[in-house]
């Protein structure tokens, strides 16, 4: 396959006729060929209208159908081969383990959601049986389903070229759902972009889906973002990037004539608890353990652990001196984009320009273009409460370590925290009572709690969630990682006294698609 | 028990002293004792506050000890007895059926969330238990469960004064998933307020919970409402009125630091098809059945069919001239306020003004005060799709028919309405295959969708959804009656590699809850 610079609207290639987007190799700054001619409103229109024409058929489609639509994604994104793998290395200076390991995760996204459509389980049916001889009323029939809102508009991210980007977990789940998809390319990699929305394309043709089901656009946010999220046509937005960005996309979706969800993932600093006891019992090894997830992919991972807090003394010293030495080997790594390491320059050199921080270690230097240079720093827990600034993400492997008198200051600090993906605590057993009081406060503040591990890594599964209040995310009732991510794009409709011959299928007498079905309030099957 | 004019904050009773409220009977335009102080911003924070002290130990309460509450809530409304109904007969103009209904109504509703409440479905538990030899990469052990958002500001309605009001279907299903209630009163039912909220005040009292559980204010919308939607301990709000109130608390939720969810069930028409076939068969019928929902209650329901959609010809005039009998017949009744008479008035004034409306029918005249007189008007599918304002709904007794020349308009209708709350289908056998083309439109358009009734009257159940899409209510994922309600107030947390110890009784190994969980993707009890 070629990469010929060319957006998908539907079935056709379309070479877009507004400003020219060019991929850049962050490792060198080189530009990347082809030159993608932007998306125009014209573009937009057409891509949406296409959608909501297949809108009806392809939510009715049969779960065997859309599941085997999914997997059909997987298999044509897998047979793009090392193609996708150098350009997305090229596009992202990512390592080519990275890119492979992030293509299998992506993959087995799309089978989880296969097989989250075959068991039938998002549909949460509830069927309330008639009772005609009730008094003082009988009861009507009533049936409840799931139903997709309708076509979704997706912003790829620019630190997960595959998992969050084309073919992620946006797209796979609102696929799932029998929403059709509008991807917004990430201008960083539309090169890998346009190979993945081929791939996607191929599979709406072999399964013989309508062709709306997926479209590519490419261009700017302000331009054909903005047009995609103001679309009538368009019932829900999924977006992981900034929190300018994020918010920006909340505005727009809430002042529409009809406003809509937003499912933006934006902006987390991952807070580490350093329990007491397991700081004195193994700080070497938590601090190693550290680092590690501090510098993994220059940091930029949406779960970075951006702050740790401890009670300082002789325990906090050594874990900083450890940390310091494991940090001192830690050599620059490229970082996506020249946007996202000026980012990065700029909150470092903020935080080294903060009268009560101190730097205590940093990673290697280079003079290579892009590079992220990693840092350690450290403040008071009452400087950190009197500054606001100091809670701004600052996307890359750099981390501020929080001082306190006293193991109970941690519920101070948790208490003036926004909202987080992820709330991490390093304990031991004779930490559990401490522990206990802090995790309230944590719940509050947190999609996910996690126990002597680091926030990176994220698994995809049904117990998965990468979500938190705002502002990690602009909705804190979903995921968007893991099976729950598909219940942002579906509405309940009740179905009361329908005939069976116009019922769906789900609803039916008899259960034709064997699935879990609430009846009167039990679970059957 | 006496009413007092007192605002219940927390366990205390408190005296308003910003501008008096004073209920008015509407039958009689008299003024009814006493006179109710409205609360200030002091006020607001405070039960805020209450409720945010609250949260973190009532959230945890074990199932059986929050069921238990909710069913006291019920038997102390009961409780108070005669009074209760005959106060919210002269507040609000209701005949004593309806009210002592409405009373059966609002504890059935307590009772179902508390058997939800029991049941633990709406934790969505879900337990990916860890694989340490999986390759390349080990997985955690990673358990989801629902927690409540916080505490959550609830505007009772001027409709139902019990079952949408202070104890109903918001404050059941917040209360039920472990959010303390801060209730702003409507102020025309103030002293049915007081009584219903001193009884949840003893509930709990009676099971010990703290007092913060539960707050009720009085005041006017613009102020203690807005205060306590910008509240920033305030964490989701419930709401049922009009367009213009739910469109401005969605604005005031949208533009606060920390966003919030709104859930506002505001303005629907209602559409009522008259498939052909079955309007042949059995038109009387379905007249006489159309203008028994059309009047009941003076049509303030939100359900009221407000369009009746149908093809012209012999059989819709003789429908027509059916209904036009029955409604001659209906007396008027009494509208629940002056407001709401005088807007009735308005909108049905604009109606008689247009000039492609034709007046049908009309019910009953009365000189007496706030009565509302029963009117049925046509109007052309044409005309209808070019005068925006005929979408507009008129909350009371009136009904607009739109005549279409084929059965295929009807889609062309369908698809020019906003969202509504239910559409309704009077079909035969004969009219399935029309009635199949015309479903994906209705689905799209409406929350609930029915056949062969009238839309008033909404069950409460599992499977009912009183929800819809903008404008019906400003989130379509949702629905504010039924079990399902709860899921408004919920949000995942995901616990990785917790001890055993520090884990909440929902994911502890043993499953001591005896609830359904989804292990490793498969159903487990």
């Amino acid at each position: 396959m070629t990469i010929l610079g060319e957006m998908l609207i539907g079935a056709r290639a379309v070479k877009g006729t507004s400003a020219p987007i060019q991929a850049i190799n962050p490792a060198t700054n080189e530009k990347l060929e082809p030159v993608f001619g932007g998306g125009t409103q014209a573009d937009v229109d057409a891509a949406v209208k296409l959608a909501w024409q297949a809108f009806d058929s392809f939510r009715e489609t049969s779960p065997e159908v859309r599941a085997s639509f999914l997997e059909a994604c997987a298999d044509e994104i897998l047979a793009l081969g090392d193609e996708l793998v150098q350009r997305a290395m090229a596009e992202t200076g990512l390592p080519q383990a990275r890119i492979e390991g992030e293509r299998g995760r992506t993959m087995n996204q799309l089978r989880l959601f296969a097989s989250v459509v075959r068991s039938g389980n998002y549909l949460d049916v509830r069927i309330d049986p008639a009772m005609p001889e009730r008094q003082p009323l009988p009861r009507n029939d009533l049936r409840l389903r799931m139903i997709p809102l309708g076509p979704v508009a997706v912003f790829g991210a620019s630190n997960f070229p595959l998992a969050f980007s084309v073919a992620g977990g946006d797209t796979a789940s609102a696929l799932a759902a029998g929403c059709p998809v509008v991807v917004k390319a990430h201008s960083a990699h539309p090169g890998t972009s346009e190979l993945v929305g081929r791939a996607i394309q191929s599979a709406v043709a072999k399964c013989q889906l309508p062709e709306g089901v997926f479209s590519l656009l490419f261009g700017s946010g302000r331009e054909v973002g903005s047009e995609l999220v103001k679309h009538p046509l368009i019932k829900a937005v999924g977006f992981t990037g900034s929190r300018a960005g994020g918010t920006a996309l909340m505005e727009l979706a809430a002042n529409r004539p009809e406003p809509i969800p937003v499912y933006a993932e934006m902006s987390s600093i991952n807070p580490v608890f350093l329990m007491p006891e397991a700081l004195k019992a193994r700080g070497d090894a938590i601090a190693k353990g550290f680092v590690g997830s501090l510098t993994m992919g220059a940091g930029q991972f949406c779960t970075n652990p951006g702050l740790v807090i401890a009670q300082s003394g002789a325990e906090l010293d050594a874990f900083l001196a450890t940390a310091a030495t494991e940090l001192s080997k830690v050599a620059t790594q490229t970082m996506l984009t020249p946007g996202i390491f000026s980012a990065y320059c700029s909150g470092v050199d903020q935080l080294k320009g903060n009268a009560s921080v101190r730097e205590v270690a940093a990673g290697q230097g280079s003079d290579a273009p892009n590079q992220c240079q990693a840092g350690l720093y450290v403040t008071s827990a009452e400087a950190f409460i009197a500054d606001e600034s100091l809670c701004d993400e600052i996307f890359g492997s750099t981390s501020l370590v929080i001082e306190c008198k006293s193991v109970e200051e941690f519920a101070r600090v948790a208490e003036h925290l926004e909202g987080q993906l992820t709330a991490t605590l390093q304990l031991d057993e004779a930490d559990y009572a401490a522990t206990a009081a802090l995790l309230p406060v944590l719940e509050r503040k947190a999609g996910r709690i996690l126990c002597n591990g680091f926030p990176t890594g994220v698994e995809v599964c049904h117990a998965m969630v990468h979500g938190g209040p705002f502002p990690a995310t602009s909705d804190s009732r979903t995921t968007s990682v893991g099976s729950a991510a598909i219940n942002r794009f579906l509405r309940p409709v009740c179905y009361q006294d329908l005939p069976q011959a116009l019922l769906p299928d789900a609803l039916k007498d008899g259960n034709p698609l064997a699935i879990r079905r609430l009846v009167d309030g039990q679970d059957q099957r």
